[in-house]
């Protein structure tokens, strides 16, 4: 038997367990004054479900489960066996996809919005790498069915109150905002077509990891109109100087003015919550889905994000036969569980005791034992019965480390 | 897209959510206080620990996780693809094999004896039926490292706090115990040999499916010498009559006198608690590693058992060189959670208010509701801010039946 958990994944020591407890359970009860219900769907979904669109990275990052019994036989007598057909489950690639699935299963009996809450692991068949695990948790808010800024600024004020309750203010976090459809009024501005809207957008998406000039050549050397290209990079440099008032005038013929009516909305209120949410029109996200606004959470910090989302409008539509508008965000819980490890978190302490018994004692003498610790456990302390080792300091040095500080000899 | 969790498995609605949340936080907190310890494992092993043993009827019920990229277009390349040699991992079957395999790879940073808590999600690919799933969520605690009844003694003391704490008092739950051992003597005193062990075992197992005449047949029909199978059952029946004091006298020559005084130990001391520990010699267990003490939780108003567990001192064995003596007692979660939605139980009542806001809101006023918001959630109410929709009546009945009991209009 092999002691090593499998590759890519990983046991979590008692010691991070009690930091991802403690987070875990701020982030919940955060969320759940803002009246976002807890919800939880199988960690596997059907085969179809998650490998039915259109060709994205993602796909090739499932894991999948083997069919059983008489239908795993039958796949294996053909003459030419298919990998396809031999599977007919797959792991959560994230819980955007099983949400939008659990909504449609279930509306009959969900209010209306619904305000979903999902801390859970997802799994992703990467090559493993430090820090990066095929195991990981992902901790997202949605709100399913309002349409009007109220679901963006409910999600911002949540998370801004969770990050502001673990000490994040220290880092100085920001919001960066976009929506999907002022990036598609710049480019019909400009001459592009819908159908080149979502090309553009994935390599633009590139712009944290290759830069601007990354960014100029691979749309160069892409399939667009080179002079399109750099006629959009250039105004997209103007865009980047404007405020969002000067862009309502300069994309008034392209776009719904309430699109940018709707960012200043959530910018100016948020304001005063002494929240920073900064219009970047460079922002457009790597996920297909989303429809409308964007935005991602970041700081000075650290250079990855940590955290995220959009509008997703269009997805509930692939499982009911009916369009419903849909939001989310996700914290990067791993990144901050990472962020507190290394910043030497404490979390609060809770006074942990150790009885410590001899071999030898008779059944009056433990009867004692036990009923001191019920007493003290019923005053809400942590009582922890051990039999002393042979090397008794070597094995409270042991208990130490998880925190004990009082050790009681019986 | 299909909107149906795959078959066998299910989403969780909210108020079953809320039920479940609030049963976890009491039971992880109860075990807390008695100095278990939270951890967590990967939801997948690899496949060759879950099915490396002596083909237990559980191998069949493991869902396995097919190979990636070039490793699997080398099998899929083989003239006969065979169903092993397609997979590498496979999701855990239960939550103790894990908890071995963890040991054995964090030992060095465990205390002596290691106190662990899991509450997790475990798969069987089993033939859906009605209440039985092929994911459901399994609470252990387990103490890896004590020999003596002192790990008895807090496994009982602490699922009976819990038991009692969320109401089940009212059933007059009780536990019965066995000690492997005992059973070994008394076969032995008959005349049946150590290899025998097992196999008498799995048939006595099934006497409350079966009844005692099930099992007489099934023993009979068995490769045993059938007059030791009939004085067998005769003494076993003598000895369900008799106190663990007459066994004592019965067994001198067969058993350890230790054995039965270590479960008069642990029926004297957990009496004072008010707890009813009953000797039971018929009690056998399902599963093949236990070695010596094993136990049930049951109640005279359900057939089957609420709990139950026992001692595998020869199981990490497998995992390190080393003996470690090994214990731990599982709570049947998925089995609580429905007889406390029969007899619809409730949970603490909290405050949740409902901000009605209607559509024409300008930004200030909206403002006005999200500080207002934001001032009665620090005072820890919950508010959740919601457009109303042309069905008013209808949206807010949904809120309703969440536990909104307050709706202000803005």
């Amino acid at each position: 038997m092999n002691k090593n958990p499998v590759n890519g994944m990983r046991d979590i020591s008692i010691n991070e367990m009690n930091l991802r407890i403690f987070l875990l359970s701020e982030l919940k009860d955060t969320y759940k004054k803002f009246g976002f219900n807890e919800i939880r769907t199988p960690i596997c979904e059907s085969i179809s479900n998650l490998i039915s669109n259109e060709g994205w990275e993602n796909e090739k990052l499932i894991f999948k489960i083997q069919k059983r019994g008489e239908k795993l036989k039958k796949v294996l007598s053909n003459n030419e066996v298919k990998e396809e057909d031999l599977v007919d489950m797959g792991l959560r690639y994230d819980l955007t996809l099983p949400l939008c699935r659990y909504y449609a299963n279930n509306k009959k009996d969900l209010p209306m919005p619904f305000k979903s809450l999902q801390c859970d692991y997802v799994y992703r068949a990467d090559r493993p790498q430090l820090g990066r695990y095929r195991e990981f948790m992902q901790c997202d808010i949605d709100i399913i069915g309002e349409s009007s800024n109220l679901a963006e600024i409910d999600l911002i004020l949540a998370t801004s109150t969770f990050l502001k309750k673990i000490g994040f203010d220290k880092y100085k976090f920001y919001y960066e905002i976009n929506d999907r459809k002022i990036l598609k009024a710049i480019q019909n501005k400009i001459g592009f077509s819908d159908s080149e809207f979502q090309n553009i957008c994935i390599i633009q998406d590139k712009y944290d990891k290759i830069g601007i000039q990354g960014v100029k050549e691979e749309l160069l050397n892409s399939n667009f109109d080179n002079d399109l290209v750099l006629k959009y990079l250039d105004l997209l440099n103007d865009v980047n100087k404007m405020s969002l008032e000067e862009l309502k005038k300069l994309l008034h013929d392209n776009i719904d003015v309430n699109v940018i009516e709707n960012l200043l909305d959530i910018i100016e209120i948020t304001k005063e919550f002494n929240i920073d949410v900064k219009f970047n029109p460079n922002l457009v996200r790597g996920m297909g889905y989303y429809t409308d606004t964007i935005y991602e959470i970041k700081t000075d910090n650290f250079n990855s994000s940590i955290g995220g989302g959009g509008r997703y409008n269009d997805l509930i539509k692939k499982y009911l036969n009916e369009s419903i508008p849909a939001i989310g965000i996700s914290i990067g819980f791993e990144r901050i569980v990472n962020i507190l490890l290394n910043d030497n978190y404490k979390i609060p302490d809770i006074e942990k005791e150790l009885y410590c018994v001899e071999n030898t004692l008779d059944r009056n003498s433990k009867l004692k034992v036990f009923k001191n610790a019920m007493k003290e456990r019923d005053n809400n302390k942590i009582i922890n019965i051990i039999k002393n080792s042979k090397n008794k300091r070597f094995q409270r040095e042991g208990f130490e480390k998880l925190g004990y500080n009082k050790f009681l000899d019986c």
